[in-house]
C-alpha cells in the first residue's frame, strides 16, 4: 500500500505554497463526533464499525472527498502505518491499535480523515506554505457537506462536543510548521517560545506533542477552541505566525550582517558532511538539511550546488521526509536495522546531493 | 628570509623516505660544547659571539655543510623565527631570545645546527621516513669533521659534556615521528605509550616536550644517552619503532576488518569538511588531515579523490606544515588575526583539495 508515497511527496511538501521558506506547512484539524454513538473511548468494536459504516456511506457527498481512498486501518501493515505517521497524516495514538479504525485520504495527501481516533472523526487539511485561509475554506466546506449527512454532536451553548474537553467548542486546531534555524543559531528562540505559551499558543517539534524540535522545525498552534469563532482563531494564529516569521527574518538578517562567514562555514560544512558521510542518523541528517535550507533561502548556496535533478528546496523537503525510518524501509522493501538505515540514508544523500 | 620555505617543503616532508606511511620522519640530534668557553647559560654575550665566530670559521670544513647558510638569529624577524619552529628546525627555547645565537641550515633542511641554544652546538639531521641509520651516518661524519676543527668538551669516563646532565655521554637523542591514527581510533594508544615510558623511551606530540598529540603524531625518542654507544641507542630505537609500527599495522587491519564502514565514514566526512569549511582552526584541520592520510594509506580514498596537482600523501604532508600560523602569515605576507588565519586556512584547503 502507499507505493505512490515514494514517487510523490504530498502537495504539502512541494515547497510551492505561499511564503513557504519560513512557514513550511499549514494544517487545520476539526474534531467531530456522531451523536447517535458513544465516543471511541467508550465504544464497543461493533459501535466503532457502525461509525466506519456511516462515514463510508456519507463521505462521497463532498466533491473533493469523493475521489479520496477509504482505508480500513487493519488492512494497513505496520510499516505502512509508520509511513502514514512520518507523512504527518495520522497521529501516534491512532496507529497504536488498528481495530475499528479507518482513514480517508486524498491522493495529494492534502485532505485526510482519521476515523475512531480520539474522536469519531478527525478531519485534516495539510497544505504547503502559509495557507491557513484556503485550508480553512476547504475544510469548512467538507464539514458543511458531511454535517448534512451525519448527525454531529453539537450543543448551542457549548459548540461541538469532543472526547477531550479542551477541544469542545469549535473543536478546531490550526497550526503552522515553521522553519526557524536563524532564531536557533542566534539563540533567540527560547524567549519567543516562552512568550507564545504565555499568550496561549502551543509549540511542538516536528512530530507533534512531546517531540523535540528536529531540524529546527516548530509547530505553533492555538491552545483553546472555545470562546472564539473559527475565523477569529485562524486570524489570531495568522497574526502570531506573522510575528514569529518577522523575528526569523530579522535573525536571518543579523546572521548575514554580523556572522556571514560563520554562517557560510555552517552551511558548507553541512553540505560537505551530507555529501560524504557513509553513516548518518535521522537527527544529524535533519539538522544538516535544515542549515542547508537556510543556506538556500539566503543565497549562500545555489540550486546547482546541490543537485541537477530538482530545485534545491523541493529536493530538501523531499529528503526531510524520505530519510525517515519507515520511508527508508519502504524504499528498500525490507526491514532494516538502525545501522543499515544509517548507511542507506547516507547513500541516498550522496546520490541526491551530488 | 626563508621565502623558499613556501615553494619547497623540506626533504623530510616529501613523504618519499623509507616506510614513511607510518614513520613520518626520523631525527638525530647531537649536543656539543667548546671546552674553551662556558656553557651558553653562563656565557656573556661576548663569549657567545666567540662561539659563533669559531663555528663560522670551522663549519665549511665539512663538504655537506659547506653549502649551508650561516644565519645570525638577530637578523631573523619574529615571523621567520616562528616559521623555523613550525618546520621543526629549531626549538622553542632557542627562538625565545636572539642575542648571540646562530643557525646553520642546509637548503633541503635536512641538516641544521643551532648555535648557543642550551649547548654551544645542537647538530640535527631530519629525514623523511624511517631512516635512522642513514641520518646517523650523515651526522656522525659532520661531527667527526667539526671535531677536528673545534675543541669539543669530552671526558673519557663520561663522554661529551652538556649543560643538562641527562644529555651527558653520547649527547645523542634520536627520535621518530610516527603517525598512529589507528592506534588512537582503536583506543590502544595509551597502553603502548605507558609501556614505552616504562622501558625508558619518551613520547611527545608534534611539537616536542609538553605538546599534545596533534594530528595523531607521536614522537618517540631515547630518554638516556649514557651507558650505551650511539649505534646501540639507535638500534634500540629502531627496535621499538618497529614494534609500534607493527601495532599500528595491526590496528589498521582490525579497523578494515571489523569497522570498515565506520572508518570509511570517518575518512569521507573528514574530506567533506576540509573541502567545504570556511573557517577551520589548526587543530581541527590536522585531525581531519590525519584521518585522510589513513584513508589514503588504506586505499579508502585515492589520490584523484583529493587533488590533481600532487600525489595525495605529498600534498597532505605539505598541508600539515603550511596550515600553521606562521606559514599562513608568510604566505599572505602580513600579520593575521586568529579568525583571519582560520579563514585563509579553509581557503587553502578548498583550493588544494578540489
Amino acid at each position: 500500500m502507499f507505493e505512490d508515497f515514494l514517487k510523490n511527496q504530498g502537495s504539502w511538501l512541494s515547497g510551492k505554497g505561499p511564503e513557504s521558506e519560513i512557514v513550511f506547512s499549514s494544517r487545520i484539524r476539526l474534531a467531530r463526533n456522531l451523536s447517535n454513538l458513544p465516543f471511541p473511548l467508550k465504544a464497543t468494536l461493533k459501535q466503532k464499525e457502525e461509525v466506519l459504516k456511516q462515514v463510508k456511506e456519507a463521505y462521497a457527498c463532498d466533491k473533493k472527498l469523493s475521489k479520496a481512498q477509504f482505508i480500513k486501518l487493519e488492512d494497513v501493515d505496520e510499516l505502512d502505518r509508520q509511513l502514514l505517521l512520518e507523512r504527518h497524516l495520522v497521529s501516534q495514538e491512532y496507529v497504536s491499535s488498528v481495530k475499528g479504525k479507518g482513514l480517508i485520504l486524498s491522493s495529494d495527501e492534502e485532505i485526510s480523515i482519521m476515523i475512531n481516533e480520539e474522536d469519531h472523526l478527525r478531519l485534516q487539511v495539510l497544505a504547503s506554505g502559509f495557507d491557513l485561509k484556503r485550508s480553512w475554506s476547504i475544510l469548512n466546506s467538507i464539514d458543511d457537506n458531511l454535517s448534512r449527512k451525519l448527525p454531529f454532536s453539537f450543543l448551542p451553548d457549548l459548540g461541538f462536543l469532543t472526547t477531550c474537553p479542551t477541544n469542545v467548542g469549535t473543536a478546531l486546531r490550526a497550526s503552522c510548521m515553521m522553519h526557524l534555524p536563524a532564531l536557533i543559531l542566534t539563540k533567540r528562540i527560547n524567549k519567543i517560545l516562552e512568550l507564545l505559551t504565555r499568550i496561549s499558543f502551543t509549540t511542538r517539534g516536528l512530530f507533534g506533542e512531546g517531540t523535540q524540535a528536529l531540524g529546527d522545525f516548530f509547530q505553533i498552534s492555538n491552545q483553546v477552541g472555545l470562546g472564539l469563532s473559527e475565523d477569529e482563531l485562524i486570524e489570531n494564529l495568522i497574526g502570531v505566525v506573522n510575528q514569529v516569521k518577522g523575528q526569523e527574518i530579522d535573525a536571518r538578517e543579523t546572521l548575514l550582517k554580523k556572522h556571514k562567514l560563520s554562517l557560510e562555514d555552517n552551511v558548507w560544512r553541512a553540505l560537505g558532511t551530507l555529501k560524504n558521510a557513509r553513516l548518518i542518523n535521522s537527527k544529524e541528517a535533519l539538522s544538516h538539511l535544515s542549515i542547508l535550507s537556510l543556506g538556500l533561502d539566503l543565497g549562500i548556496i545555489k540550486d546547482n550546488d546541490l543537485s541537477l535533478s530538482a530545485p534545491g528546496r523541493e529536493l530538501l523537503n523531499r529528503l526531510f521526509i524520505i530519510l525517515q525510518p519507515a520511508h527508508l524501509q519502504k524504499i528498500e522493501d525490507k526491514p532494516l536495522s538502525e545501522r543499515q538505515r544509517d548507511s542507506i540514508r547516507a547513500t541516498i544523500l550522496r546520490e541526491r546531493l551530488s
